[in-house]
This record gives C-alpha cells, structure tokens and sequence, in this order.
C-alpha cells in the first residue's frame, strides 16, 4: 500500500528536517540524498531547475527513502500535476494567499472525486509500487502563507479540506507583512515576525494539519520546532556549497597570509 | 596578450588555492567560482562529468576571474585536445609514469612547432581575446605522479622541456607505493608519504616547475605551502557540499532528541 | 502548400493509428516514428518529458513522415503555441470543460483574425516549407473530453467554431463520470462508459468533426474504428516497453524454472 | 550598488542595439554575446529553447558585459520570476492588451511592497553583486503591444506604473491590425503600419517610457532610431546563420557554375 | 561489505537474464530495471548513447536492484575506469583478441597492488556503502571474444587472472569467424557458429569463469543456460520497444483491413 | 540499397560543397541542413561538443537529404565506430601522417573481413534502410594530412586501400609544413602552400581517391575545385553566425553614428 513516511513520523511526534535542492542536478540530489534528510524537496519555484532538471532528480534520490517533494513555481494545474506524475509525493505551493486559492490547490492534488487531477501517472507508476487512486492519501498538500493578504485569510486557508499543511517562507513573508520596510531573509529574529511565525504554527495545530517552516540554520530550526512546526527546511544545497567553499578559501587565505587580490565572492 | 595570472601569482611568491569540480553542472560550478579561488578545475577523470558537462561550466566560470583547468581521464590527445579547445587554461594529466609519457603528454598541449596540439580553438577563440598560437605561452601542462613507476622517474619527469609543473593526488599515491598497504585518502600523516610528497616538491623546484597537492583541507594545504608547494586543491564541490549538508542534519538531530530511524549516509 | 495528411486519409475514409510518446529521448521518438504509424503525439502532460524533450523529438521524427502531434500540459496559450512552433501539426487539449474553454483553446491555435496565436514559427518555419499564416488550415485542434461536466457540454463543444475534433481518454472520463467508482484504464467495458464514448464518436460525426480514442490494445482499436472513430491510440513507448520487456523476462524464468528472488516489477 | 547600463546609455541619448536569441544553446549565446550588442535577449516565447536552455545561456553570456533580457512566452508569474531569478535584467511580455495585464505584467516585476514578485534570485544572486530588493529598480518591464486592442488602449498601457518601455514585434502586429489582411513579417513600409510604429514611439516619449522596435535590418533600424525608438532588435541569431550560410552555398553554385540537384532551402 | 550478488546467484547454479539499454535516458533504464532482470547493461559501445547519458541511468536504476553493468566502447582505460567511478558493477570490454589484450582489461578494473585503477569513485562512493578498495572484488571483468584472433586465443585468454567471465557477442563472432560469409545476428543455428559458441562456455567452465551470451529470444537463452552458460543478455530496449509498437501497428492494419499508404519500417 | 549521393555527384563530375557544425544544437543544425550543401560534416574535433551532442544533430539533419558526416576528435576505434553507428556516412580523421596510420583508420571504417568495425549500427539500423554490412561501400573515409609528416607520406597515404579520399585542413597543414613560420589560417595565398595543397589534389587524382579542401570562402573554394578538388568546406556555423552578427552591430553603429563603447568582439 502506497503511504507517506512523514505522516507516521509526524503521528509519532518526530520532528523532521527537509533537504532543500535549488541546483538542477541529480547528482547534487544524489549527494543531498545520502545526507539523512527525512525528505527533500526540489525548489522548481526559486531553483536554478525546471521539469527537466528535476524529473532525473526524482529518480536520482529514489533509492534513498527520504520522502521526494517539489515546490512549484507558481499555483498552476501543470506545474503540480507534472510534478506529481513525476514522482513527487508532496507538493509545496507558494503564493497561496485566499481561501479560493488554496482549495483551487487541493483540487489540482487529488483524482476525482476528490479533485480535478487528471490520471496518468507514467513515471510515479514505474517508480512506486501500488500507484494509483489511493495517491489521494498519500501525497502532501503545502500551502505557503506569505504574504499580508495570506496572514488575513490564514484561519480560512488551514480549514481548507484536503490541505494537510502549511509552510512558510520567512523572506516573503518578511517582506509582504513589513512592506519592505525589513529585509527579506530567514532566521527571524524580530517581534512582530516571530509573532506572525508562531501564530501560524498555532493555527495549523488547532485546525489538525502540518506546520513547515524555511530556517537558515539547525538552531534556528531546533527553536521552531519547540514552537509546535513539525517540519523543518535548513538552508539548501546552493547555499550549503557556496558557505562550504568560501570557509575553506577563507581558511587558506587566513593560515597562508596571502594578501591575495581576490575575486568577489558571490551569493545573496 | 594572452597570459596566465597563476604565473604571476607564483612569481610573486604566492601561494594559490585551486577548486575543484566533481559535480557537471554549470550552477555549482558558478557558485564555487564565486568564493575566491585563483584557479578552479574541472575534474574529468574522476568528476561525475564528461567534455558536455564541462563545456557550459567552463562558461559559466568565466565571469569570474578565475583561471579554469580540467583533469582528463587519462593521456589521450583527444580529451586533451578538446579541453583546451573549450577553454582551459591548464590541463593535469593523470597517471604519467615515465618520461616518454611525460612528453607525449606536453606535445599534445603546444602548438608546432613545440608540439602537436591540432589548431582550431573553437570556443577559446570566442571566450579569450588574443586565442591562437600564443596559447602555447599560457597554458600550463601539469602530470600527475602517483604510482611508484612514477615516483623512481620523477626527476626526468620534472625535466620535461614544456612540463609547467607536477600535480600530486595523495590517494593513487599512496596506494601505490604502499601497493595497496596504506589505505587512499588525503592529507597522508605516514612518514613515508609525507617524505614523498615533500620530495615531489623539491624536485620541482630543482628543475624550476610549479608543484600543487590535493588536499582534504585548507589546515593541511597551508602546510603544504610550507613544503614549497605553490598551488594547493582543498576537497572539492562533492566532499564539501555532502558535508555541510551532512553537519547540518546531525545538528538538527542532536538539538531535537531525534532517534530517529535515519537513511544512511553516503560518500567515501 | 502546407497540408495535413492526416485530413486526406479521413476523407478517404481511412482510419488511422497514432503512436504515443510518454518517454522523452528523440532516439525513442525516431525508433516509434520507423513503425509505421499514421500519426505520433508527444505526450507534454502526463508522459515524462517537457518542451525542453519534445523538440528533439520533433526533429528526430521529421524524417518518418508520420504527422507529428503534442498534447499539452494543460489549456494554456505557452504550452500551445510552443508545441506548434516547434512543428506540431495538431494538438490535443486535456480537460476541456465548457465550450467557452473549447472557443478559448481554438483561439489559441490559429492567426489573427482567426485567433490569437502569435506569429514567430522559429523551427516550423524550418521544417516545414510554406509554414506561415496558412498553417491556421492545417494544425488540427482537438479537445479531451474527460469529466462529467465535459460530457454534459458534449454538443456544444463540439459546435465550436475550429475545433477539428475531440480526443476521448478514457481513464479520466471513467473517474470523471463515475465519481471514481470504477478504476480508471483504457478498453472500457462496462455499459455505461461504452455508452458515453460512442456516444463522443457520434455526436462528432453530427457536428463534422474527428473523434479519436485512446486504447490499449489494436484489438479494441479496431472495435472503436467501428464505432466511428477516425483515429485511435494504442498504448505507448513506456508501456510497449514494459511489456515486452516484462514478457520477455517471465519467458526466460518459466523456461529456466529459476525461482529466483526477483525484483518486483513495477508499472501502472 | 545593482544598475542597469541600458538606462544610462539611454539617458545619454545613445541608441542601442539589441542581439536575440532563438537558439538553445550557450555557445551560441556566447558567440552572439561577443559582437558588441548593449544588450542581447533570449526569445522564450518563439525561440526554440525554455528555461532549462536559457539558463546556460545566461551564464555563457555574462562575461560579455552586454545586458541580458528575455521575452517569455506570455503574461504569466512562473515564467516572468523564473527568468528574473536567471539573470535577466529585463522581461519583454508578449501580447499586453489592456491597461490591466500591463499592471499584472508589472506587479511581477517588483518586489513588495511595488509589486508581488516572490523573493529568491538564486542565479542572481551569486552571478550579480548586491542583487536584493533594489533589483526592483534595475530590472526594466517591457509590454509588447501587438494586437488592435492593444493599440486601442496603447496610451493607458504606456501610463501603467512601474512599466519602462514598451516593445513593438511588427509581425504580430500587422497581423492584429490588418486583420490578416497584410502578411506578418518586419520593417513595414505601408503607410498603414508605419503611422502605428511611429505613434507608439510617440506616445512613450511623451509618457516618459522607453521605446523598442524589433527590426529585421539595421538600416531600418536606423530609421527607427530617427522615429524615436531607444532600442532596436535587428534579426537574430537564427536568421542571421541561415541568410549567411545560404549565401554561402549560393555564391559556390554561381561560382562552380553547379546545376546541382540542391536541397531545398528552409527558413519563413 | 560491497558485494555483487550476481557472484552468489551463479554460485548457487542459478542462471541469470540481463537486460540491455541502447536507449540514452534514464526513464527508459528506470522501466527496464522495473521488469525483473537480475542486472542491466548499458551499451556505451553500440548503444545511442554515452557516458553522459550512462550516468543518469545508472542513478535512475539504482533503486531497482539489479546489479548494474556497462559495456564499454573499446578497450581504454578511461571508459573503463570512468564507467566504474559512476557505479557499474561490472564492464563488458568488446573485441578482446589476445591475452595481452585482456591482461590489459583486467588491469584497468582493479585497484593497485592488482591493477591500476585511479582512486576517486566519486559517484560509486555515494551510491553504495562501502565503496572503496574492497571494490576489487566485487567488480566483473567481462572480455568479449568476437573475432578469429580472439577464438584461437581463447583458452590464454580465459586464464587472465582476474578476468571473471567471457561474455560472447554472436554477430561479430560470426563476422569474425566467417570472414563475412554468414550475416552478422543473434541465435545462430549454424553447426559452426554453434560450436564456437559452445566451445566459449566449456572453456569457461574448465577454467573456473562466468560464460555469458547475447541473444535474441529468451528461447534461445534457456537453450544457452542449457549449454553451460551463466547469464544471457535477451534482446535490448530498442528491439523490444521496435518489436512491440511495430506489431501492434500491423495488428490495428489487419484488422481494421486499410490498405494505407504506410511509411517504412526501420530497424536492423 | 544503401548508397552514398556524394559518389554520385562526384563521378558525374560536380563539386559538392560540405557544410560544418561546430556548435553542438540540433537546431543549428536543422537551419544548416536546409540551407542547400550536398553534405554537412559534424566536427566532433574542434567544434563545441562531443557524441552527445551529434547524436540528435544527426537525427535533426536527417530529413534534410544532405549527406551527413563527421570529424572525430583522433585516430581512435571508438570514436569513428560510435560516429558511424549514430548515422554518419563519412568520417574525416584527424592528424593521419603515415600509411600505417592510414590503413588502421580505414580499418575502424568496415566491417570483416575487409576491417575490424565491430557490427551493431543501433541508430543508423532505424534511420537508414538497408543499413548492415553493405554500409562498407556507402561510408567514405577521408583522412587528413595535416603534418610535414603526413606530406612526406601523401602518396603512400593516398594509396591505402579503403581510402576514399584526403581532407585539407589548411591551418595546421600551414603550421606542420612552415614550423609555425606562417600563422594558421585558411584560404592560403603563399607560393609554398599554395604548392602544398595543389600538390594533394594531384596525387588524390592520380590514385583514384577524392580530394577536399577546407576553405574560409565560397571565392577561394570555387578556385580550389579548379584545382581538382571534389568537395570543399567553406566557412562553418560558427563564424557564419559571428561574422553576420558582427557586420549587423557595425552597420547599426555606422549608420546611428553611435561612439557607444563597445563591448569587445570575439572570435579567432
């Protein structure tokens, strides 16, 4: 029978931390996959990735039995439905701002009568045994709140039937709640942030589904996991390269006292 | 002109940092040439890549600065050929064990009359102001040593008309002068490896060539620069990003209490 | 001129046969295309391949002569319009509903003032001699008919002006209309759902338009072609491969008598 | 601090070109990068290539200087962020009718609070220096008018907020003006068309917008930049390589005197 | 511990089928290894395809099971080693003709102090626990005898230490052997061809090695177990796949009697 | 029965001309094909790209009627087998500078018992009809004499058996003969070249094989067929698409008067 790990871990009460894969690669996924992630979606949104990128990533991380998830790049009945074809056994919606909106989501999730997901599961169907129908229950509807409009509508939107979670973007959000006045970024420290943090991982506990949420760091995400989320996604693999690489030039330059003309570094 | 910063940089007595590209895939290696390094290498032999992975890589590296090398899979005038047609700037050659194939492999680096490299520098022509036979100046011609046939010619390697300097990768090393005794890896502490690789480096510059060493990391690099070495690799994207992600869960686990049952990692 | 042969063989009454591609690789395209088949689609929506795989593939199968065809991910003017620029000559709409959807994508398939497909066949123009505004007579635009409210509109949709035909799958039509009572799959025998598609074959043949059908076997094929289809699929890559292989498999053990512990096989 | 060149130069008074890209594929990208346009655009509407093909072409071309933009396929948020997130410094958008697409087109472009733009410029970020927010004010939006409605409302489009220029493709639009009654194609010289060329650069010069024009030789190119226009598209990469290899074989068969049996010539 | 469980299958007299991929794309490689074979080769020799195809495939096919394999090009120590690095299990090395020749295979499979395999199996590392010198002794050294030098030194050759098993390419044999006077092709029934290929598998036997034939039909195959051998390769994606969708054509053509106007069908 | 068009032509006494592809894109391709040359040769040598590439080059090209042919990047048995088996009807070998050299190139060309071709033409067996041991007479060799080494040779070269013909390439022929005396280049006008490359066409004439010059202009090329040349390159995509793009920036300049700094111009 065709289930969802992250669901008996989070029925257990096992917090679990999300890989996060930007570069549209399977090798990188291959590597990002050995690493213990409960599971690891691929960013098809913000990613340097499309379809074609991520179906050989799917395939790539099949053996290592993390949960394989995709954001989509906007709500849109292709994007999801490709990705769920594709293997993807959870999908992350980003912009999902009313009440409409998400329930236009869980629709494109699930077959009918459930929802409008049209059947054809080519690539899932080779790659998991007992694809079908029952894909119903086992795949993970995310909707990322991030925005001011989103946070308005966030008791609507997690009462939404069929939607199993919400997920948060901090540097949207950042940006749509403050009108630009904080900068984007994660790890937020400020008041009216973490209020707005806290009070969705409250909403999704009192409507009965997921809370997720986007850290920068494993203490950041330790701390929102003691706020009730149940997920957690800490940085990603361009991020973790790019930090990797620069410390150990850093640490070359540092130990050789070379007052080498350097390059810039990059990355934002 | 057409010149190699990476000579100037060692004629001023600078030491160098060299990247090292594992992953094909034009991102990572655009983000690994964003974080400092002199020089970045494309690893053909061992690299998960081939000549199609490495084109676009060596293109989108080239806003950054950094002067592009490639290892080949084995002395072979193609692939030698062909790497310095896309671009490269340095070419290490594996496996050079006598001083024949030490001149075979710098006749495929030079233009006639030094050499037999075959003119048609396709997308170097396009990517370098000033490509033709002046390349034969610029381009810098690295054998690596690293079996014990090798290391009883070292010396009439490194006297190699042509040869820019020797590369030493400590794994293939040790496993052959040890014949298998000493287990691969780097930053070798055995006092018979550590007199080998400090020998390669005076013999290098005995005879006036540059010397570079494969390290694990950037502690044992500034040692080697110690030793004379001018050019030292530090891990690579792979190792690095499979770490960072790899620390990254164990953090999340050790701050959660997780027992949970975790995928194994991988890498070697 | 530019024509579509396809129309011709249906004038003449000749049924046809459409060979389907869910495996995104132009070899696999151009092993289908040697076989004889009518037509070929490109499945963009549920086969495992985006437009990044389907132009190739056009290209591959240029030579074979066989129309060449894309259904699309979803009723979306990107998807459409590109599919037609790299060359198809016909397109299949999934999940078209009301006949305001049907006028909207047939809209999307012709010139001005017929439609509002932008001009700009950048690889048609290419392929095809005399590729231009009088492609608008020789694409064939077909709807899905696959839900409920799909067949509920039936006689409208297929009035609308342009519209060239309607393409039956039956594995959404049976959820859609049974509410997921019945598996979805192709080769229907149940009354109802025998009921609904010749009544798709019929009301076409009222309206002046094609009807084709998606089916599993030749033989069912054949029966639909006697229901008054003019043009009908049978299987595809993915699932001709599968089979054959699997088949092939299961011979070798049932002659060897190996009881081996096999790996499970997978497919939907 | 993040400055598009384009702007300076225009506010110079200084006319520019701009290269185009149909071809997916960063070699020639980088070739087209290396011929002195101010700016080159990929063509993801009618090129043949999608994001996955534009990506590399991005990286190939940044060391070039030129600015790089693209057209994206159609009025849609995925395909307009994904590009931004690329590297594109400007977004050309197909088929903007109304004063209100122009607006959604825009609110795209922007990050909160000007407009909804989801944040993560993942190639951005690490390809160019202080990418962040104040992109906002170095990306340029352009609205392509190219229908009858769209030159009906061409002066409140051109008043549209946050909207830089606006891009005329004369081949759409003669055939939305002319109803098809004048085949599409560039550098109309009826007295029809040319009034409607030249009113748009009229009425962005008096709303204070940037003017484009996509021209099929540079001496019409010229007479645009007489009319007004700022840029000018001249061919692209596609006709530029047929037209010259063309010429190519015609000028040996005049010179051979060859009556050879010649295959056909393609290209629209 | 690294093990290859084809060793343990032919240990316990159990004979195996390989499945074989001529087919460049890991979805096609992801339904072969879905089908129950107990390994899978790629064609990097005769196959449309290479190792930047191979590489996908191998990742696609990991979660299968199936002990996974590659036969190389020709006999050259960087596809060979290349190949290993991305995790085959075992390589089939074509044309090897003397026991120089295989000598010389063998070499290339194994780490010193056996042979001369480069250390970095970058990919292998991350795919399998426990990947390093150990490999050694789970990698298969497949030679290929396919030509008349290769049959009359077939005893010398089947006694390389290290080499596990001869793997019998009837088409070239045949070419081979006959001078040209037989057709290349599988299944020979010939009294020649049929006891060179016997010969092949008591030679094996007596010299303690792995027989292994390719074949046309899983009938032909059992009758090989029959004769001593241990594995046998039964036709390959691009046959299968040609066969398959070439006779369900024909079946649709008979029934529905049209006497169409057909296009050619390919294949060899 | 499988022919080659250009033996044809050339017993008929027509000069053909070939066109060159040294960007790896089908679709440049594609637009190469249908530009009218009798035959267009894929430089797997110095052009950017590899196996990879060519293979849906070739499938892109197929319909177009040109023959198609390759250069390899070297005397190599995997390169010339794997180029023929993806469809190639020619192969123009690099470097050939003894007869021995010759007769093992001509040998990699056929199949037994005229060579040692290993038999499986997987792609060309679906493309070509009657592709099997009979593609021995269809497939032309051409083998390059490039060296001082090679013209000392040339009439032994020319008298292999097997060879169809030699193929001039003029820049390192000029680098070879004048020890880099003279820079590298194509349509030579020196005496001593000029002596050189009328030199081949008389030999290639008196030993009864084809002769083919690389030329930079269709002028130059039609004075060679003057010469008694058969087939000449003229120019290829990549400096037909760099010059045309330049000549449009530099009218646009010239004529808008625009002093723009500009960008710096590539290309060799």
């Amino acid at each position: 029978m065709l289930t969802n790990p992250l669901k008996q871990k989070w029925a257990d009460g096992q917090p679990t931390i999300n890989g996060w894969c930007s570069i549209g690669n399977p090798f990188t996924a291959e590597i990002m996959a050995a690493q213990g992630y409960d599971s690891i979606s691929i960013d098809i949104q913000h990613g340097a990735l499309d379809y074609s990128a991520a179906l050989p990533m799917f395939q790539a991380m099949r053996a290592s039995g993390a949960v394989l998830m995709a954001r989509v790049p906007w709500l849109d009945p292709a994007s999801i439905m490709k990705a769920l074809d594709a293997g993807a056994m959870g999908i992350i919606c980003p912009m999902v701002n009313t009440p409409e909106q998400a329930a236009e989501f869980v629709s494109y999730m699930r077959y009918p009568p459930l929802g409008q997901r049209s059947f054809g599961p080519t690539r899932a169907g080779f790659a998991m045994k007992g694809y079908g129908v029952q894909a119903n229950d086992a795949v993970l509807a995310f909707a990322m709140i991030e925005t001011a409009q989103g946070m308005e509508y966030l008791e609507e939107i997690a009462a939404t039937p069929g939607l199993d979670g919400i997920y948060v973007g901090p540097a949207d959000l950042t940006l749509g709640l403050t009108e630009g006045r904080l900068p984007p970024g994660f790890d937020r420290e400020e008041e009216e942030m973490l209020a707005a943090i806290r009070r969705i991982a409250e909403v999704c506990k009192a409507k009965g589904i997921y809370a997720a949420l986007h850290c920068g760091t494993p203490d950041y995400a330790a701390k929102a996991i003691g706020w009730g989320f149940n997920m957690t996604t800490v940085s990603g693999d361009a991020r973790l390269l790019a930090a990797a690489a620069g410390a150990s030039v850093a640490r070359f330059r540092e130990l050789t006292g070379a007052a080498a003309e350097r390059n810039e570094k990059g990355g934002y």
